[in-house]
Protein backbone atom coordinates (compact mmCIF):
# COMPACT_ATOMS: atom_id res chain seq x y z
CA UNK A 1 0.00 0.00 0.00
CA UNK A 2 1.08 3.14 -0.95
CA UNK A 3 1.11 6.47 1.53
CA UNK A 4 -1.81 8.73 1.56
CA UNK A 5 -1.75 12.02 2.58
CA UNK A 6 -4.10 11.42 5.89
CA UNK A 7 -1.09 9.08 6.82
CA UNK A 8 0.98 12.49 7.59
CA UNK A 9 -0.79 13.59 10.79
CA UNK A 10 -0.31 10.61 12.25
CA UNK A 11 3.70 10.55 11.70
CA UNK A 12 3.65 13.56 13.10
CA UNK A 13 1.44 12.33 16.30
CA UNK A 14 3.70 8.84 16.28
CA UNK A 15 6.87 11.19 16.40
CA UNK A 16 5.58 13.22 19.06
CA UNK A 17 4.25 10.50 21.33
CA UNK A 18 7.64 8.61 20.99
CA UNK A 19 9.52 11.33 21.82
CA UNK A 20 7.21 12.26 24.76
CA UNK A 21 8.07 8.80 25.56
CA UNK A 22 11.77 8.89 25.65
CA UNK A 23 12.72 12.53 27.09
CA UNK A 24 10.83 14.98 29.42
CA UNK A 25 13.05 17.77 27.59
CA UNK A 26 10.92 19.89 25.12
CA UNK A 27 13.86 20.95 23.42
CA UNK A 28 14.41 17.78 22.70
CA UNK A 29 10.84 17.48 21.63
CA UNK A 30 11.01 20.10 19.11
CA UNK A 31 14.31 19.21 17.96
CA UNK A 32 13.24 15.27 16.68
CA UNK A 33 9.72 16.91 15.73
CA UNK A 34 11.27 19.61 13.36
CA UNK A 35 13.69 16.98 11.34
CA UNK A 36 10.90 14.52 11.46
CA UNK A 37 8.81 17.10 9.48
CA UNK A 38 11.87 17.92 7.04
CA UNK A 39 11.96 13.81 6.73
CA UNK A 40 8.37 13.72 6.17
CA UNK A 41 8.34 16.39 3.74
CA UNK A 42 10.85 14.08 1.46
CA UNK A 43 9.35 11.01 2.47
CA UNK A 44 8.31 9.07 -1.40
CA UNK A 45 5.04 8.50 -1.36
CA UNK A 46 5.13 5.25 -3.34
CA UNK A 47 6.42 3.91 0.04
CA UNK A 48 4.33 2.33 2.38
CA UNK A 49 3.37 3.72 5.53
CA UNK A 50 5.52 1.81 7.93
CA UNK A 51 8.66 3.26 5.65
CA UNK A 52 8.29 6.43 7.43
CA UNK A 53 7.34 5.10 10.98
CA UNK A 54 11.35 2.99 10.92
CA UNK A 55 12.88 6.46 10.05
CA UNK A 56 11.08 7.97 12.59
CA UNK A 57 12.47 5.58 14.90
CA UNK A 58 15.98 6.51 13.60
CA UNK A 59 15.70 9.83 14.02
CA UNK A 60 14.38 9.43 18.05
CA UNK A 61 17.64 6.88 18.44
CA UNK A 62 19.85 9.12 16.70
CA UNK A 63 18.68 12.32 18.69
CA UNK A 64 17.87 10.46 22.29
CA UNK A 65 20.12 7.46 22.25
CA UNK A 66 16.92 5.41 23.37
CA UNK A 67 16.48 2.50 20.63
CA UNK A 68 12.89 1.72 22.62
CA UNK A 69 10.98 4.36 23.55
CA UNK A 70 7.79 1.91 23.56
CA UNK A 71 9.27 -0.56 26.18
CA UNK A 72 7.69 0.10 28.70
CA UNK A 73 4.15 0.07 26.72
CA UNK A 74 5.22 -3.27 25.12
CA UNK A 75 5.79 -4.98 28.96
CA UNK A 76 2.31 -3.53 30.09
CA UNK A 77 0.62 -5.27 26.85
CA UNK A 78 2.69 -8.54 27.13
CA UNK A 79 1.48 -8.40 30.61
CA UNK A 80 -2.45 -7.57 29.85
CA UNK A 81 -2.24 -10.51 27.08
CA UNK A 82 -0.77 -12.56 29.67
CA UNK A 83 -3.70 -12.18 32.02
CA UNK A 84 -6.37 -12.89 29.94
CA UNK A 85 -4.58 -15.87 28.33
CA UNK A 86 -6.29 -18.35 30.95
CA UNK A 87 -9.69 -17.12 29.86
CA UNK A 88 -9.33 -17.45 26.37
CA UNK A 89 -8.16 -21.01 26.58
CA UNK A 90 -10.86 -22.01 27.93
CA UNK A 91 -12.78 -20.73 25.33
CA UNK A 92 -10.65 -22.62 22.73
CA UNK A 93 -10.94 -25.46 25.07
CA UNK A 94 -14.63 -25.14 25.30
CA UNK A 95 -15.27 -24.03 21.53
CA UNK A 96 -17.16 -26.45 19.14
CA UNK A 97 -14.31 -25.44 16.52
CA UNK A 98 -11.22 -24.59 18.21
CA UNK A 99 -9.15 -23.55 15.29
CA UNK A 100 -11.72 -20.69 14.10
CA UNK A 101 -11.88 -19.56 17.94
CA UNK A 102 -7.97 -19.28 18.21
CA UNK A 103 -7.74 -17.92 15.06
CA UNK A 104 -10.35 -14.93 16.03
CA UNK A 105 -8.47 -14.57 19.35
CA UNK A 106 -5.36 -14.48 17.23
CA UNK A 107 -6.95 -11.37 14.85
CA UNK A 108 -8.58 -9.50 18.27
CA UNK A 109 -5.16 -9.57 19.50
CA UNK A 110 -4.40 -7.06 16.89
CA UNK A 111 -6.19 -4.92 18.65
CA UNK A 112 -3.54 -3.96 20.70
CA UNK A 113 -1.84 -1.65 18.83
CA UNK A 114 0.04 1.48 19.77
CA UNK A 115 0.51 2.72 16.26
CA UNK A 116 -2.63 3.07 15.13
CA UNK A 117 -4.39 3.50 17.99
CA UNK A 118 -2.37 6.42 20.34
CA UNK A 119 -4.77 6.80 23.22
CA UNK A 120 -5.20 2.93 23.44
CA UNK A 121 -3.57 2.74 27.36
CA UNK A 122 -2.44 -1.13 28.37
CA UNK A 123 -5.51 -1.65 30.45
CA UNK A 124 -7.75 -0.22 28.58
CA UNK A 125 -11.46 -1.15 29.15
CA UNK A 126 -11.87 -1.34 25.12
CA UNK A 127 -9.73 -4.30 24.44
CA UNK A 128 -11.74 -7.09 26.19
CA UNK A 129 -15.13 -5.71 23.95
CA UNK A 130 -12.68 -5.44 21.09
CA UNK A 131 -12.09 -9.14 21.66
CA UNK A 132 -16.09 -10.47 22.40
CA UNK A 133 -16.96 -8.86 19.04
CA UNK A 134 -14.38 -10.73 17.42
CA UNK A 135 -15.54 -13.61 18.57
CA UNK A 136 -18.66 -12.92 17.80
CA UNK A 137 -19.00 -11.04 14.71
CA UNK A 138 -18.41 -11.73 11.29
CA UNK A 139 -14.91 -12.63 9.63
CA UNK A 140 -14.10 -10.78 6.16
CA UNK A 141 -12.67 -12.35 3.35
CA UNK A 142 -11.56 -15.42 2.92
CA UNK A 143 -13.48 -18.27 4.22
CA UNK A 144 -12.09 -19.83 7.38
CA UNK A 145 -12.57 -23.39 6.24
CA UNK A 146 -10.71 -22.38 2.96
CA UNK A 147 -8.01 -21.08 4.75
CA UNK A 148 -7.77 -24.22 7.37
CA UNK A 149 -7.86 -26.49 4.18
CA UNK A 150 -4.74 -24.25 2.63
CA UNK A 151 -2.96 -24.82 5.88
CA UNK A 152 -3.13 -28.43 5.54
CA UNK A 153 -1.90 -28.62 2.35
CA UNK A 154 0.87 -26.47 3.52
CA UNK A 155 4.34 -28.04 3.73
CA UNK A 156 5.79 -24.76 6.02
CA UNK A 157 3.50 -22.08 7.40
CA UNK A 158 5.35 -18.70 8.05
CA UNK A 159 3.62 -16.70 10.63
CA UNK A 160 4.61 -13.13 10.84
CA UNK A 161 3.94 -11.59 14.04
CA UNK A 162 2.73 -8.35 15.03
CA UNK A 163 2.40 -6.43 18.07
CA UNK A 164 3.86 -6.77 21.61
CA UNK A 165 0.53 -8.74 23.49
CA UNK A 166 -0.96 -9.90 20.53
CA UNK A 167 1.91 -12.00 19.84
CA UNK A 168 0.90 -13.91 23.53
CA UNK A 169 -2.92 -15.02 21.34
CA UNK A 170 -0.78 -15.54 18.00
CA UNK A 171 1.25 -18.10 20.78
CA UNK A 172 -2.57 -19.73 22.07
CA UNK A 173 -3.40 -19.92 17.91
CA UNK A 174 -0.20 -21.54 16.04
CA UNK A 175 -0.83 -25.18 18.08
CA UNK A 176 -4.41 -25.65 16.43
CA UNK A 177 -2.40 -24.15 12.73
CA UNK A 178 -2.76 -27.93 11.04
CA UNK A 179 0.81 -28.09 9.96
CA UNK A 180 3.64 -29.30 11.56
CA UNK A 181 6.43 -26.70 10.03
CA UNK A 182 5.32 -23.37 11.65
CA UNK A 183 8.06 -20.28 12.28
CA UNK A 184 7.12 -17.26 13.87
CA UNK A 185 9.21 -14.23 12.81
CA UNK A 186 9.81 -11.01 15.48
CA UNK A 187 11.46 -8.05 14.32
CA UNK A 188 15.13 -7.71 14.49
CA UNK A 189 15.08 -4.19 16.49
CA UNK A 190 12.60 -2.59 18.56
CA UNK A 191 10.20 -0.19 16.43
CA UNK A 192 7.00 0.98 17.57
CA UNK A 193 5.11 -1.43 19.46
CA UNK A 194 6.21 -4.53 17.69
CA UNK A 195 6.76 -7.49 18.82
CA UNK A 196 10.73 -8.22 19.17
CA UNK A 197 12.71 -11.71 20.68
CA UNK A 198 11.94 -10.27 23.96
CA UNK A 199 8.26 -9.78 23.91
CA UNK A 200 7.97 -13.06 23.02
CA UNK A 201 10.03 -14.63 25.51
CA UNK A 202 8.17 -12.77 27.59
CA UNK A 203 4.76 -14.09 26.96
CA UNK A 204 6.17 -17.28 26.25
CA UNK A 205 5.63 -19.42 23.14
CA UNK A 206 4.11 -22.79 22.94
CA UNK A 207 6.64 -25.77 23.08
CA UNK A 208 7.89 -26.43 19.53
CA UNK A 209 6.98 -23.16 17.50
CA UNK A 210 10.23 -22.19 16.08
CA UNK A 211 10.81 -18.34 16.48
CA UNK A 212 12.99 -16.47 13.85
CA UNK A 213 14.04 -12.54 13.45
CA UNK A 214 13.09 -10.92 10.47
CA UNK A 215 16.14 -8.85 11.29
CA UNK A 216 14.54 -5.52 10.30
CA UNK A 217 13.37 -2.67 12.48
CA UNK A 218 10.45 -1.66 9.99
CA UNK A 219 7.15 -2.27 10.89
CA UNK A 220 5.26 -4.70 8.93
CA UNK A 221 7.68 -6.90 6.57
CA UNK A 222 9.71 -5.10 3.74
CA UNK A 223 11.61 -7.90 2.36
CA UNK A 224 14.60 -5.51 1.02
CA UNK A 225 15.01 -4.37 4.89
CA UNK A 226 15.63 -8.43 6.19
CA UNK A 227 17.77 -11.22 6.66
CA UNK A 228 17.99 -13.31 3.66
CA UNK A 229 18.22 -16.23 5.81
CA UNK A 230 14.17 -14.73 6.60
CA UNK A 231 13.98 -13.94 2.75
CA UNK A 232 14.81 -17.77 2.05
CA UNK A 233 12.29 -18.67 5.20
CA UNK A 234 9.51 -16.25 3.27
CA UNK A 235 10.29 -17.88 -0.39
CA UNK A 236 10.23 -21.05 1.04
CA UNK A 237 6.72 -20.89 2.83
CA UNK A 238 3.44 -22.67 0.96
CA UNK A 239 1.11 -20.38 3.34
CA UNK A 240 2.28 -17.30 4.78
CA UNK A 241 0.24 -15.83 8.05
CA UNK A 242 0.54 -11.66 8.51
CA UNK A 243 -0.58 -10.24 11.03
CA UNK A 244 -1.74 -6.62 11.96
CA UNK A 245 -1.95 -3.32 9.50
CA UNK A 246 1.83 -3.08 9.23
CA UNK A 247 1.98 -6.17 7.20
CA UNK A 248 -0.91 -5.72 4.61
CA UNK A 249 0.69 -2.02 4.46
CA UNK A 250 4.24 -3.66 3.50
CA UNK A 251 3.10 -6.65 1.86
CA UNK A 252 0.34 -6.02 0.05
CA UNK A 253 1.66 -5.95 -3.59
CA UNK A 254 4.05 -8.57 -2.73
CA UNK A 255 3.40 -11.89 -4.93
CA UNK A 256 3.44 -14.39 -2.46
CA UNK A 257 0.85 -16.37 -0.94
CA UNK A 258 0.21 -14.17 2.15
CA UNK A 259 -3.11 -14.30 4.58
CA UNK A 260 -3.41 -10.91 5.96
CA UNK A 261 -5.27 -11.55 9.63
CA UNK A 262 -5.98 -8.50 10.88
CA UNK A 263 -8.66 -5.46 12.56
CA UNK A 264 -8.97 -2.45 10.06
CA UNK A 265 -8.15 0.18 12.98
CA UNK A 266 -7.90 3.36 11.12
CA UNK A 267 -9.83 4.72 7.65
CA UNK A 268 -6.76 4.93 5.15
CA UNK A 269 -6.68 1.37 5.52
CA UNK A 270 -9.63 0.42 5.45
CA UNK A 271 -10.95 2.25 2.17
CA UNK A 272 -7.61 0.56 0.70
CA UNK A 273 -8.94 -2.60 1.57
CA UNK A 274 -12.58 -1.79 0.46
CA UNK A 275 -13.60 -2.48 4.53
CA UNK A 276 -15.04 -0.69 7.55
CA UNK A 277 -12.76 0.75 10.35
CA UNK A 278 -13.09 -2.25 12.92
CA UNK A 279 -14.03 -5.17 10.62
CA UNK A 280 -12.51 -8.68 11.21
CA UNK A 281 -10.18 -9.53 8.77
CA UNK A 282 -8.82 -12.66 6.60
CA UNK A 283 -7.50 -11.68 3.51
CA UNK A 284 -5.71 -13.42 0.49
CA UNK A 285 -3.27 -11.64 -1.04
CA UNK A 286 -3.69 -12.95 -4.23
CA UNK A 287 -7.13 -11.43 -4.56
CA UNK A 288 -6.99 -7.96 -5.06
CA UNK A 289 -9.03 -5.89 -1.86
CA UNK A 290 -12.14 -6.03 -3.18
CA UNK A 291 -12.21 -9.60 -4.42
CA UNK A 292 -11.22 -10.66 -1.22
CA UNK A 293 -13.96 -8.40 0.78
CA UNK A 294 -16.37 -10.35 -1.50
CA UNK A 295 -16.63 -13.65 0.40
CA UNK B 1 -0.08 31.72 23.80
CA UNK B 2 3.64 30.10 22.37
CA UNK B 3 2.87 27.27 20.54
CA UNK B 4 3.18 24.25 21.86
CA UNK B 5 4.41 20.53 20.40
CA UNK B 6 0.46 19.36 20.57
CA UNK B 7 -0.25 22.21 17.86
CA UNK B 8 2.38 20.45 15.20
CA UNK B 9 -0.57 17.64 14.00
CA UNK B 10 -3.29 20.31 14.00
CA UNK B 11 -0.99 22.26 11.78
CA UNK B 12 -0.77 19.82 9.23
CA UNK B 13 -4.50 18.66 9.66
CA UNK B 14 -5.38 22.07 8.65
CA UNK B 15 -3.13 22.18 5.66
CA UNK B 16 -5.03 19.02 4.67
CA UNK B 17 -8.19 19.86 4.90
CA UNK B 18 -7.91 23.44 3.01
CA UNK B 19 -6.08 21.47 0.33
CA UNK B 20 -8.88 19.31 -0.18
CA UNK B 21 -11.33 22.17 -0.45
CA UNK B 22 -9.81 23.75 -2.67
CA UNK B 23 -8.72 20.94 -5.13
CA UNK B 24 -9.40 17.46 -6.03
CA UNK B 25 -6.09 16.45 -7.28
CA UNK B 26 -3.46 14.76 -5.31
CA UNK B 27 -0.57 16.07 -7.02
CA UNK B 28 -1.41 19.59 -5.47
CA UNK B 29 -2.63 18.32 -2.02
CA UNK B 30 1.09 16.52 -1.97
CA UNK B 31 2.98 19.69 -3.25
CA UNK B 32 1.08 21.98 -0.79
CA UNK B 33 2.06 19.66 2.09
CA UNK B 34 5.26 19.01 1.77
CA UNK B 35 5.47 22.89 1.31
CA UNK B 36 3.67 23.06 4.70
CA UNK B 37 5.83 20.57 6.62
CA UNK B 38 8.49 22.94 5.60
CA UNK B 39 7.13 25.98 6.81
CA UNK B 40 5.98 24.41 9.83
CA UNK B 41 9.71 23.04 10.59
CA UNK B 42 10.58 26.54 10.42
CA UNK B 43 8.37 28.00 12.66
CA UNK B 44 9.10 29.88 15.39
CA UNK B 45 7.79 28.38 18.58
CA UNK B 46 7.59 31.23 20.61
CA UNK B 47 4.95 33.13 17.94
CA UNK B 48 1.12 32.08 18.67
CA UNK B 49 -0.40 29.17 16.82
CA UNK B 50 -2.63 31.48 14.69
CA UNK B 51 0.75 32.82 12.62
CA UNK B 52 1.19 29.20 11.44
CA UNK B 53 -2.70 29.02 9.97
CA UNK B 54 -1.53 32.21 8.44
CA UNK B 55 1.37 31.06 6.40
CA UNK B 56 -0.66 27.88 5.87
CA UNK B 57 -3.51 30.04 4.59
CA UNK B 58 -0.65 31.74 2.21
CA UNK B 59 0.38 28.85 0.79
CA UNK B 60 -2.78 27.20 -0.19
CA UNK B 61 -3.42 30.87 -2.09
CA UNK B 62 0.20 30.34 -3.67
CA UNK B 63 0.08 27.29 -4.83
CA UNK B 64 -4.42 26.86 -6.48
CA UNK B 65 -5.09 30.66 -6.88
CA UNK B 66 -7.90 29.91 -3.97
CA UNK B 67 -7.88 32.78 -1.34
CA UNK B 68 -11.00 31.53 0.66
CA UNK B 69 -10.93 27.77 0.99
CA UNK B 70 -13.57 27.86 3.39
CA UNK B 71 -16.00 29.99 1.73
CA UNK B 72 -19.15 27.16 1.43
CA UNK B 73 -17.94 26.16 5.28
CA UNK B 74 -18.53 29.76 6.16
CA UNK B 75 -21.74 30.15 4.59
CA UNK B 76 -23.26 26.94 5.62
CA UNK B 77 -22.41 28.24 8.90
CA UNK B 78 -23.82 31.66 8.23
CA UNK B 79 -27.57 29.96 7.31
CA UNK B 80 -27.13 27.87 10.15
CA UNK B 81 -26.30 30.73 12.73
CA UNK B 82 -29.36 32.36 10.95
CA UNK B 83 -31.58 29.54 11.66
CA UNK B 84 -31.11 29.54 15.19
CA UNK B 85 -31.16 33.03 15.38
CA UNK B 86 -35.39 33.48 16.07
CA UNK B 87 -35.07 31.08 19.08
CA UNK B 88 -32.11 32.70 20.19
CA UNK B 89 -34.18 36.01 20.37
CA UNK B 90 -37.16 34.91 22.26
CA UNK B 91 -34.60 33.21 24.43
CA UNK B 92 -33.19 36.81 25.19
CA UNK B 93 -36.49 38.26 25.29
CA UNK B 94 -38.34 36.06 27.49
CA UNK B 95 -34.88 36.06 29.71
CA UNK B 96 -34.38 37.50 33.07
CA UNK B 97 -31.09 38.91 32.52
CA UNK B 98 -30.99 39.47 28.84
CA UNK B 99 -27.70 41.02 28.79
CA UNK B 100 -26.06 37.51 30.68
CA UNK B 101 -28.06 35.04 28.28
CA UNK B 102 -27.33 37.38 25.30
CA UNK B 103 -23.85 37.14 26.43
CA UNK B 104 -23.93 33.39 26.74
CA UNK B 105 -25.47 32.66 23.29
CA UNK B 106 -22.03 35.23 21.68
CA UNK B 107 -20.21 33.01 23.85
CA UNK B 108 -22.13 29.64 22.72
CA UNK B 109 -21.70 30.70 18.68
CA UNK B 110 -18.10 30.32 19.39
CA UNK B 111 -18.05 26.45 18.88
CA UNK B 112 -18.86 26.81 15.28
CA UNK B 113 -15.05 26.73 14.57
CA UNK B 114 -13.95 24.91 12.10
CA UNK B 115 -10.37 25.74 13.12
CA UNK B 116 -10.49 23.73 16.04
CA UNK B 117 -13.14 21.53 15.73
CA UNK B 118 -12.41 19.74 12.09
CA UNK B 119 -15.29 17.12 12.24
CA UNK B 120 -17.58 19.69 12.91
CA UNK B 121 -19.86 19.72 9.75
CA UNK B 122 -22.57 23.00 9.25
CA UNK B 123 -25.69 21.03 10.44
CA UNK B 124 -23.83 19.48 13.44
CA UNK B 125 -26.39 18.22 15.88
CA UNK B 126 -23.80 19.09 18.70
CA UNK B 127 -24.05 22.99 17.56
CA UNK B 128 -27.57 22.48 20.20
CA UNK B 129 -26.56 21.03 23.00
CA UNK B 130 -23.70 22.96 23.11
CA UNK B 131 -25.76 26.02 23.17
CA UNK B 132 -27.93 24.64 26.03
CA UNK B 133 -25.05 23.72 27.80
CA UNK B 134 -23.41 27.27 27.83
CA UNK B 135 -26.60 28.77 28.21
CA UNK B 136 -26.96 26.96 31.56
CA UNK B 137 -23.74 26.16 32.64
CA UNK B 138 -21.41 27.90 34.68
CA UNK B 139 -19.18 30.94 33.16
CA UNK B 140 -15.30 30.44 34.47
CA UNK B 141 -13.55 33.94 34.82
CA UNK B 142 -14.96 37.53 35.29
CA UNK B 143 -18.46 37.72 36.93
CA UNK B 144 -21.02 38.77 34.39
CA UNK B 145 -21.91 41.64 37.03
CA UNK B 146 -18.25 43.09 37.16
CA UNK B 147 -17.82 42.64 32.92
CA UNK B 148 -21.26 44.61 32.57
CA UNK B 149 -19.97 47.18 34.94
CA UNK B 150 -16.72 47.56 33.10
CA UNK B 151 -18.57 48.08 29.69
CA UNK B 152 -21.15 50.49 31.56
CA UNK B 153 -18.56 52.24 32.29
CA UNK B 154 -16.47 52.59 28.93
CA UNK B 155 -16.68 55.53 26.47
CA UNK B 156 -15.41 53.00 23.30
CA UNK B 157 -15.60 49.18 23.14
CA UNK B 158 -14.07 47.19 20.54
CA UNK B 159 -15.24 44.07 19.75
CA UNK B 160 -13.33 41.32 17.79
CA UNK B 161 -15.26 38.80 15.87
CA UNK B 162 -13.93 35.47 15.87
CA UNK B 163 -16.13 33.35 13.23
CA UNK B 164 -18.28 33.10 10.65
CA UNK B 165 -21.83 31.84 11.78
CA UNK B 166 -21.03 32.90 15.22
CA UNK B 167 -21.07 36.52 13.61
CA UNK B 168 -24.99 36.22 13.98
CA UNK B 169 -24.76 35.75 17.83
CA UNK B 170 -22.11 38.56 18.44
CA UNK B 171 -25.12 40.54 16.38
CA UNK B 172 -27.58 39.49 19.00
CA UNK B 173 -25.43 40.47 21.96
CA UNK B 174 -24.10 44.17 20.77
CA UNK B 175 -27.30 45.55 21.45
CA UNK B 176 -27.26 45.01 24.99
CA UNK B 177 -23.56 46.38 25.63
CA UNK B 178 -24.20 49.41 27.91
CA UNK B 179 -22.17 51.55 25.90
CA UNK B 180 -22.93 53.53 22.96
CA UNK B 181 -20.05 53.37 21.06
CA UNK B 182 -19.23 49.80 20.23
CA UNK B 183 -17.34 48.74 17.00
CA UNK B 184 -17.23 45.53 15.42
CA UNK B 185 -14.23 44.34 13.97
CA UNK B 186 -13.67 41.77 11.15
CA UNK B 187 -10.77 40.16 9.20
CA UNK B 188 -9.46 41.82 6.03
CA UNK B 189 -8.94 38.95 4.49
CA UNK B 190 -10.28 35.10 4.25
CA UNK B 191 -8.58 32.82 6.33
CA UNK B 192 -9.63 29.55 7.76
CA UNK B 193 -13.34 30.29 9.23
CA UNK B 194 -13.01 33.23 10.23
CA UNK B 195 -15.41 35.97 9.79
CA UNK B 196 -14.82 38.72 7.00
CA UNK B 197 -16.92 41.54 6.09
CA UNK B 198 -18.83 38.99 3.86
CA UNK B 199 -19.55 37.13 6.46
CA UNK B 200 -21.39 40.17 8.53
CA UNK B 201 -23.44 40.83 5.45
CA UNK B 202 -24.47 37.70 4.90
CA UNK B 203 -25.86 37.56 8.52
CA UNK B 204 -26.84 40.94 8.99
CA UNK B 205 -25.77 43.37 11.82
CA UNK B 206 -28.05 45.39 13.76
CA UNK B 207 -28.70 48.95 12.98
CA UNK B 208 -25.85 51.41 14.42
CA UNK B 209 -23.37 48.69 14.67
CA UNK B 210 -20.26 49.81 13.17
CA UNK B 211 -18.38 47.15 10.92
CA UNK B 212 -14.19 48.04 10.74
CA UNK B 213 -11.67 45.29 9.18
CA UNK B 214 -8.73 44.81 10.97
CA UNK B 215 -7.02 44.53 7.96
CA UNK B 216 -4.92 41.46 8.79
CA UNK B 217 -5.77 37.87 7.69
CA UNK B 218 -3.92 36.31 10.77
CA UNK B 219 -6.66 34.18 12.56
CA UNK B 220 -7.09 36.17 16.00
CA UNK B 221 -5.68 39.64 16.15
CA UNK B 222 -1.90 40.32 15.70
CA UNK B 223 -1.72 44.00 15.87
CA UNK B 224 1.39 44.46 14.10
CA UNK B 225 -0.37 42.65 10.96
CA UNK B 226 -3.30 45.14 11.71
CA UNK B 227 -4.06 48.58 9.27
CA UNK B 228 -2.93 51.51 11.66
CA UNK B 229 -6.39 52.70 11.38
CA UNK B 230 -7.17 49.60 13.77
CA UNK B 231 -4.44 49.69 15.81
CA UNK B 232 -5.73 53.25 16.46
CA UNK B 233 -9.30 51.81 18.09
CA UNK B 234 -7.49 49.55 19.83
CA UNK B 235 -5.52 52.16 21.63
CA UNK B 236 -8.61 54.01 22.14
CA UNK B 237 -10.96 51.20 23.41
CA UNK B 238 -12.07 51.21 27.26
CA UNK B 239 -12.95 47.45 26.63
CA UNK B 240 -12.26 45.06 24.03
CA UNK B 241 -13.88 42.14 23.70
CA UNK B 242 -11.81 39.22 22.03
CA UNK B 243 -13.92 36.18 21.01
CA UNK B 244 -12.94 32.93 20.50
CA UNK B 245 -9.24 30.96 20.80
CA UNK B 246 -7.37 32.66 18.01
CA UNK B 247 -8.29 35.88 19.84
CA UNK B 248 -6.50 34.64 23.38
CA UNK B 249 -3.87 32.83 21.32
CA UNK B 250 -2.48 36.53 20.03
CA UNK B 251 -3.87 38.80 22.72
CA UNK B 252 -3.06 36.46 26.04
CA UNK B 253 0.25 38.64 26.74
CA UNK B 254 -0.44 41.95 24.85
CA UNK B 255 -0.94 44.53 27.87
CA UNK B 256 -5.00 45.98 27.18
CA UNK B 257 -7.81 45.94 28.94
CA UNK B 258 -9.31 43.10 26.37
CA UNK B 259 -11.72 40.43 28.11
CA UNK B 260 -11.67 37.03 25.94
CA UNK B 261 -15.35 35.10 25.54
CA UNK B 262 -14.49 31.70 24.64
CA UNK B 263 -15.23 28.06 24.55
CA UNK B 264 -12.06 26.48 25.17
CA UNK B 265 -12.35 23.95 22.24
CA UNK B 266 -8.72 22.41 22.45
CA UNK B 267 -6.30 20.64 25.14
CA UNK B 268 -3.42 22.95 24.61
CA UNK B 269 -5.68 26.09 25.17
CA UNK B 270 -7.19 24.48 27.86
CA UNK B 271 -4.03 24.12 29.75
CA UNK B 272 -2.69 26.94 28.69
CA UNK B 273 -5.70 29.31 30.37
CA UNK B 274 -6.07 26.48 33.46
CA UNK B 275 -9.26 25.01 32.07
CA UNK B 276 -10.85 22.13 30.86
CA UNK B 277 -11.90 21.26 27.16
CA UNK B 278 -15.62 22.30 26.96
CA UNK B 279 -15.49 25.36 29.55
CA UNK B 280 -17.45 28.90 28.60
CA UNK B 281 -14.67 31.87 29.53
CA UNK B 282 -14.84 35.06 30.24
CA UNK B 283 -11.28 36.00 30.83
CA UNK B 284 -9.84 39.44 32.24
CA UNK B 285 -6.44 39.40 29.87
CA UNK B 286 -5.45 41.61 32.74
CA UNK B 287 -5.15 38.62 35.34
CA UNK B 288 -2.94 36.08 34.96
CA UNK B 289 -4.83 32.94 33.49
CA UNK B 290 -4.41 31.21 37.25
CA UNK B 291 -5.99 34.23 38.95
CA UNK B 292 -8.35 35.08 35.71
CA UNK B 293 -10.60 31.87 36.41
CA UNK B 294 -10.53 31.85 40.33
CA UNK B 295 -13.50 33.50 40.21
Amino acid sequence: MKTYLECIPCFVQQTLDAASMVSDDPQVHWRVVRRALELIADFPVDLPPPAMAARINRLIREETGNADPYRKVKKEANALALGLLPRMRERVRTSADPFETALRIAIAGNIMDWGARRHLTPDDARVEPTIEQTLRGPIRGLPVDEFHSRLAKAGKVLYLADNAGEIAFDGLFIPFIPCDDVTLAVKGEPVINDATRDDAEQVGLPDGVRLVSTGSGTPGTVLEDCTEEFRDLFAAADVVIAKGQANYETLSRVAAPVHFLLKAKCPVIARDIGCTVGDTLLLDSELVPSEAIQT
